[in-house]
C-alpha cells in the first residue's frame, strides 16, 4: 500500500521546559458547550458589506474597516470612521424597545445610508446619517419559520402551522387556515433533501411570495416520545411528571410519502395560486411523474418559477417551468437521467447582467460544474447551452458575482481534493483565476455588494485562523494585484489551545481498495508520541454521502475531541472513504444499492495501513462515528469483529427500511427494487456477530434516525445472545446540542478507556 | 453489631476428587428461561385431590395416588389404580380435536367419577366410569380474561374489551359494548393494589356474576412505545417497520385516578345491577368518601356483595354490604383507620359449616390476624366479633378449612420470622396445632375436598424439596397421626444442580439500626471459599413493602444469580430491611412518608457487618435490586458514593411522583400532602451525587415503573455531568421473561465482572 504524508507538524514538541507549562485541555475547553470553550475562542469581529465598504458590526458600535468607494460627501460621518453607536440606535428607538448588539446589522443599499436592525420589539431601517428610524413594524415573535423581503420590507412567517405575511406598514394577511402539524406551512420539505433548507421564497422585487405546502396527512407516524419541562418547576431544567407523545410523520423507504405543493402569494391582489404540478401518487410507485419539488426559484422579472422535480424513482430530474401568475406548468426545459440517481442541490442563479441566463449546476459529466443556460424569450425553452466548467474536481459553491468584470466567484477543489479555494470564472470564456493562496481551505465570508471584494477566512493545518479581504477583479485594470490580500482583518491567530498540550496531525493518503482511487486521512498522534512504544488506536468515521471529514484546514479539520483523545494516549485515524463526497459522483455512488459495503472495504484498508505502522497496536483498535458513521461503526464491529475491540456508534442507522424515503431510495432504491440490497445491509441480521464492545448513543428525540433502528438492534442482539451497551440524551435530537457535547463525550472517551486502553 | 448465624451448610465442598467431576454452571442451567434450566428441573408430578383421594394427574393418564376414602364400588377402575387415560378420554372426542395432557384434569366432585377437561376446542366433563362425555361446550379463545363456574357451568370472559358470558349450552351473552382500552370490563383494577387479582366474580352457586368496571377515560396515558412483530418477516421474532404507540394509562400519584364501578350479571334474567358505589370524585382530594374497591366477595347465599372500600388517603377502611339483586349499598360493617394507612388485601372467608360466619383479615393489632365476625340475619350489622389469632407472628395464608374437625387450615410465621408452617387452628377456641415438622418453608399445594389432607412441598436451608401428603385432623380420634407424612410424593429431592459446583450459603441475623429489631440475611460464599481471601461483595436487594428475600427455604432463598455470581468469586449479601413483609406493621410501615431512608440505613448496618468479615473486601462492594430494589440500588448509589462502587438497578423507582396513585399515596401519602418526603426521597435530585458506575436496565414497554422514571434520571445525570449506564429491553415488562432473563443476567454479570472484580 503506497501512502504518502502530505504535511507533519507538530503543534507544541512538549517535550522540553517549555511543557512544564502548557494545561493539559478538558473536554469543557475543547468542546463547542464546554463551560470554557467560549473563553478561549478567539474573538472574530462581525463584518457586513456596505456596497463594497466593510463594516465592522460590533456590539457598541458599526465602523468602517475598508472602503474601496470614492468618497461620497453624504456619508457624514465617516471621518470618525464610525457609522454609529449602539446609544445613536437606542436614542430613537421608543421606550422600552431596546437593541442589545449591532453584530446582526444589515446595510441593505451600498448607496444609502441605511441599516437594517433588529430591537426586542422591532423591526426596522435607521438612517444614521439623519440618525432617525426611517421604517419600523412589531418583529414577529414565536414563528416557525421566517423569511423578510427587504424590496416588499414585508416578513413571510409561520406561526401556530399557519403562513402569514406582515407587510411594510406592519398589518398581517393570513394565507392559510389548515395548517397543522400535517399540514405543514412555508417550512422544508421533503426532509431537507435535495438541497431543500427552507420553505419561503420571496420573488426578486418582493410583489410575490412563493412557498412550499407539504400534506403529511397520509405519511406514517413514528411514535417519538419527549420530556416537557416542567414550567413551575423550583430548579430550571426539571422535567414535567408525565413524558408526551411527540409523533414524526415519518415516510420510511417504500412507505407513502407526503404530498408538496407550491403556492404563490401575491402581495398586490392578496391571492395566492398553487402552481399545477403534477399530483402526487403518495404510494411506492415506479412511474416517471414528479412527486419532489425542489429548488425553487424565480426569474428576475418575477414572472417565472423553476423547480426541478423528480419522479420516486430519483433517477431523472426534470427542469420545469412555470408561471408564477396563472401556475400553469410551462414546459419542461431540461430532463437530465442517470441510472442510480439524479440529486439537484442548487437553484438556477440567473447571471446579473444577463437575466435571461442562469447557471444550472450538474454532476452529469461526472463532477459538480456549472452549465450556463439561456432562456427563450417566451421562457418554454431553453435557447442555448454551454458548460461553463470542467475538469476532475468538484465546483463547490457558487459565492456571487463580480458585476463589474463580469465573471463568477466560486469555490472549488481544483488545487487538490482536500483543498477548497476561491477562484473567479470569466462569464465568456470559462477560464478560471485563483484569487486566493492555493492551499488549505477559504471560506468566503460574505461578497461585497458589486462582488468586487471578499472577505477570505481560511485555515491550513498549520494556521489556526486568518481572516483576509481580498479583491475579485481579473483580468482588467484594477485597484488591487490578485491574490493578494489587500487587508488583513485577522492575521496569523494562534490556536484556541496554545497554552495546552496539543497533539502532533499528519495527513496522508493511500489508495482505496479499488487499487487506484486516492483516499485522504488525518492521523493524529497520541501527545508526547514516542514511535517506539504501541498505542491503542481509534478510528474516528463518517463515510456517507455528501461529508468529508479530511480537509487541508487546520489539523486537517481535527475534531477537538481527538485533541482529547490524543492526550488520553491514543492514536486517531480518520479516512474518508469512498462513498463520501466532493470527489464526483463515481466516487460518492459506486456504494450504490448496497451502502456500507465499499466503504468498509475502504476503512479496512486504512486498517491495514495502521498494521503497517511500529506504533499503532493492533490488538487495541476501536472505532467511533455518529450517524452514516454510526451505522458504519456498528457495521464493522459487526462485520468485522476481530479487528474492532471496541466502538461507539452514535445515533445509527441500522436498517434503510427505517430511514426516510427521499434519502434512503436514492441511494438504496426501494425496499421493492432492491429486497437483497436491504437484507444484506441490515444491521439487525449482523447484531448476532458482535464480539468487542460496542456502546449506542442516542438523541432520544432523534427524528432523524428514529429510535427504531437501535431499539430493532437491541432486540436483535438480546435474540442472538449478544451485548451491546445503550445510552440516550432525552431532548436530545439526532445530533447533541450545548452542554450534552460535553457529557457525550465524556462518554465516549470513558469507554475506550474503559475497554479499549 | 450482634450476630447470629442461623446455619452454615455445604452443598458441595468441592474441594476434593469430587470437584473434578463438578461443572460449572452457566445460566442457562441456572436461570428460568435458560436453555438447560427445564432439562435440570426435577419432575413433580402434577396432582389434584378428587375428594380425599390424591389423583396423580400425568399426560397419559390419571392415576390414585393416595386414597383416604372407603371404598366406593361405582368406582369401577380404581382396582387398576388408573382412573383413565388420554386414549380413553381422545377415543371420545370428536374428529379433529385432541386432549393433549391429562395435567390439568380438575376433579370437581370426590362423589362423582367426573373430571373437568380442556381440549384443543372444547372444555367438558368427562365420566371416567361411563366412558362418555358428560357436557361439553366449545372453548372460549383469545379471551383477556376468564373464569369458570363449575356450578352454572359457565364460562364468563373479556374479549375485544368487552364482557362476555358462554352459558352451559355454549351460547354466548354479552354483557357490555363500550369496553376499549380506556373503559375495563372484568378485569383487575386499581393498578393490582389491594390484594386484587382479577375482575370476575361468580356467586358461590353460579346463578350470578360481580365484574368490575373501570373508566380511566380520565386517566393520563403514558406514551409507552412498542415494537410489534413483523407477522410477514422471513425469520420468527423479526420486528415491524414502524414502532408502535401503546398508550397505558396510568394514575400517578397526586393525579387524577380512574373510576371502578361493580356489575352484578343474573344469570336467570340475563338483567345487569351495578351495586350503587358511591360516586367516584378521581381529581386528588382529602375527602373521606371511597373511591377504592376491594376485596370484593359473596355471600354464601348469594344475596350479598362484600366490598372493602377505602377513601384516596387510604387512612380507612370500610366494610360494606350491598344487595346483589337491587345493587343497593346497604350497611357499613365495620370500619377500620390508621394514621398511617390501612391496606385491606384479603375478601370475607365464610366458614363452611357456619355459613353466616366469617373470617376477616385485618393487621390492626400490628399483626396480619384472623378474626370470626357473624353477620346479623338481615346482613346490616355484625352480630358479634372475636378475634381467632394473636401473637407478634404473622397469619400469612388461609389455606381452607377442615369440615370434619372444624379447624381452618392456615400458614403462619409462628415458629420462626423466616418460617412458613401449616397450622390446624380450632375455630372455638383459637388454638393452633403445627400440622408439619415446624422447620423450613412449607407450601400447601391443595387441599383435599374436606379439608383432611394436604400436599406439603416444603424446603429448608439444606434441603432442596420434599413434597409430602399430610393430615390435618387434630384433637379427635383420626386416621392419621398429625405432623407425620402419610404419603411421600417426592423425598428428599436432590438439587437440580448437584453435578454442579454450587456455593455454601450462610443464614445469620443483625440488628436494625434501631438498635432493636433482628434482621434476616443470607450470605453467599464464593465458590471455593477460602476465609484467608478478600472477595468483591454485591448486595443484593428488594427492601419494599410486601416481600421478603431470606426465608427458611433452600439455600435461604437463595437467587440462582447468586449461584453464578459466587462460581465467579463473588460473595453475595441479602438481607431484609425494615420496610419489607411478614413481620407486622409497624416493621413494614416505618418507613410511611420516606421510602428509601431506614431501608437504606439497615442496608447500611448490613454493610457494617460485611466490613467485620475479613475475607469482605470493603473497597469492591457493588449492589442489585430490582423494581423497589433498582429503587434502593440507585439510591444508595447516589446517598452512599463512597460505600458502593458498582450498581446495577433494574426498573427502578426513581420518583415516587411518577409512580402509581394507589401504591405511591399507601406509604408516601399524597404529594399535596407530603411535597418535602417527594422531595427528599426523589433520585433525581441525587443524580448529582452519583460516583461509581450504576448501570440502569429495563423493560422498555415497563407498564408499571415507567420510562418516565429512568429517563428523568438520565436527564438529570446528563446536566449534572454524572455518568451512569442505561440498558433497555424492547418488548419487555417489568420484569423480564424468558430468555431475555439469562441475557439481562450475563449482562449484569459482565458489569460487576467489568467493575468491581
Amino acid at each position: 500500500m503506497k501512502h504518502l504524508i502530505l504535511t507533519v507538524f507538530a503543534l507544541f514538541v512538549s517535550m522540553t521546559g517549555i511543557a512544564q507549562t502548557l494545561k493539559t485541555p478538558t473536554l469543557d475547553d475543547l468542546m463547542w458547550g464546554g463551560t470554557n470553550y467560549w473563553n478561549l475562542q478567539p474573538k472574530t469581529p462581525a463584518t457586513a458589506w456596505w456596497g463594497d465598504a466593510l463594516v465592522h458590526t460590533d456590539v457598541e458600535a458599526c465602523t468602517i474597516k475598508f472602503d474601496a468607494r470614492p468618497t461620497q460627501p453624504s456619508r457624514n460621518r465617516m471621518a470618525t470612521n464610525c457609522l454609529f453607536t449602539l446609544d445613536d440606535v437606542n436614542a430613537v428607538l421608543p421606550e422600552g424597545d431596546k437593541m442589545r448588539t449591532l453584530q446582526n446589522a444589515v446595510f441593505p443599499d451600498g448607496s444609502q445610508t441605511i441599516v437594517r436592525l433588529t430591537s426586542d420589539n422591532s423591526l426596522f431601517l435607521y438612517d444614521w446619517s439623519a440618525r432617525s428610524i426611517v421604517w419600523r413594524v412589531d418583529r414577529v415573535r414565536g414563528a416557525q419559520a421566517a423569511s423578510f423581503s427587504q424590496s416588499a420590507k414585508a416578513t413571510a412567517y409561520v406561526k401556530d402551522d399557519n403562513l402569514f405575511v406582515r407587510n411594510a406598514e406592519g398589518r398581517d394577511a393570513q394565507l392559510s387556515t389548515d395548517g397543522s402539524r400535517q399540514i405543514v406551512y412555508g417550512q422544508s420539505v421533503h426532509r431537507q433533501e435535495f438541497g431543500i433548507e427552507d420553505g419561503l421564497f420571496w420573488s426578486p422585487k418582493g410583489s410575490a411570495l412563493a412557498f412550499y405546502r407539504m400534506d403529511q396527512t397520509m405519511v406514517t407516524d413514528f411514535p417519538l416520545v419527549e420530556l416537557p419541562l416542567d414550567p413551575g418547576a423550583d430548579e430550571p431544567g426539571k422535567v414535567a411528571t408525565v413524558a408526551q407523545l411527540a409523533p414524526e410523520a415519518y415516510p420510511m423507504a417504500g412507505m407513502d410519502i407526503h404530498k408538496v405543493t407550491v403556492g404563490v402569494y401575491n402581495m398586490a391582489t392578496g391571492k395566492t395560486v398553487y402552481l399545477r404540478t403534477p399530483e402526487v401518487r403518495t404510494e411506492f410507485h415506479e412511474g416517471g411523474e414528479a412527486v419532489y419539488f425542489s429548488n425553487i426559484c424565480w426569474s428576475p422579472d418575477e414572472k417565472y418559477i423553476f423547480i426541478q422535480e423528480l419522479p420516486r424513482t430519483q433517477d431523472r430530474s426534470d427542469l420545469v417551468v412555470y408561471s408564477a401568475e396563472t401556475g400553469e406548468r410551462l414546459a419542461v426545459l431540461n430532463t437530465e437521467t442517470n441510472a442510480r440517481f439524479v440529486e439537484p442541490q442548487h437553484p438556477l442563479t440567473f447571471i446579473p447582467w444577463d437575466p435571461s441566463s442562469f447557471i444550472f449546476q450538474s454532476e452529469k459529466d461526472g463532477f459538480n460544474h456549472y452549465y450556463v443556460g439561456q432562456l427563450a424569450p417566451d421562457a418554454r425553452s431553453i435557447k442555448s447551452w454551454r458548460q461553463l466548467t470542467s475538469g476532475e474536481y468538484e465546483d463547490l459553491e457558487l459565492l456571487g458575482f463580480n458585476t463589474q468584470t463580469k465573471a463568477i466567484i466560486a469555490s472549488t477543489n481544483e488545487s487538490g481534493h482536500i483543498r477548497e479555494n476561491v477562484y473567479a470564472i470569466d462569464y465568456k470564456t470559462g477560464r478560471r483565476t485563483l484569487l486566493d493562496n492555493g492551499v488549505g481551505v477559504h471560506r468566503c465570508m460574505g461578497l461585497s455588494e458589486n462582488g468586487l471584494y471578499y472577505v477570505d477566512r481560511w485555515s491550513k493545518p498549520d494556521l489556526y485562523r486568518e481572516v483576509d479581504v481580498m479583491p475579485t477583479s481579473v483580468g482588467k485594470k484594477v485597484q488591487f494585484p490578485v491574490g493578494t490580500a489587500i487587508n488583513t482583518l485577522q492575521q496569523n491567530v494562534e490556536s484556541p489551545w496554545k497554552d495546552y498540550t496539543m497533539p502532533e496531525v499528519e495527513g496522508g493518503r493511500i489508495t482505496a481498495a479499488d487499487g487506484v482511487t486516492p483516499l485522504y486521512y488525518r492521523m493524529v498522534l497520541p501527545v508526547g508520541f514516542d514511535p517506539t512504544k504501541k498505542y491503542p488506536t481509534v478510528v474516528y468515521v463518517y463515510g456517507g454521502p455528501h461529508a468529508t471529514n479530511v480537509k487541508e484546514s487546520w489539523c486537517f479539520q481535527m475534531r477537538n475531541w481527538e485533541a482529547h483523545m490524543a492526550n488520553r494516549g491514543y492514536l486517531l485515524f480518520i479516512l474518508d472513504n469512498r462513498g463520501s463526497g466532493d470527489r464526483g459522483f463515481d466516487f460518492e455512488s459506486c456504494t450504490h444499492r448496497h451502502l456500507g459495503d465499499i466503504e468498509m472495504e475502504d476503512q479496512i484498508k486504512g486498517v491495514e495501513f495502521l498494521k503497517t505502522l511500529p506504533y499503532v497496536d493492533a490488538d487495541r483498535m476501536g472505532v467511533h462515528g455518529w450517524s452514516f458513521g454510526g451505522f458504519m461503526t456498528t457495521n464493522l464491529m459487526c462485520s468485522y469483529p476481530d479487528v474492532f475491540k471496541v466502538g461507539v456508534a452514535g445515533g445509527p442507522v441500522i436498517d434503510w427500511r427505517y430511514y426516510e424515503a427521499m434519502y434512503g431510495e436514492r441511494y438504496m432504491d426501494a425496499p421493492q427494487d432492491n429486497p437483497e440490497g436491504y437484507k444484506s445491509t441490515s444491521l439487525v441480521g449482523k447484531a448476532k456477530n458482535l464480539k468487542g464492545r460496542l456502546q449506542i448513543i442516542v438523541g432520544y428525540n432523534d427524528p432523524t434516525c428514529v429510535l427504531q433502528h437501535n431499539l430493532a438492534f437491541l432486540r436483535a442482539a438480546e435474540d442472538a445472545g449478544t451485548q451491546p451497551d445503550y445510552f440516550v440524551y432525552p431532548g436530545q435530537g439526532h445530533n447533541m446540542m450545548g452542554k450534552d457535547m460535553v457529557h457525550l463525550h465524556e462518554r465516549i472517551t470513558r469507554y475506550f478507556d474503559d475497554y479499549l486502553k
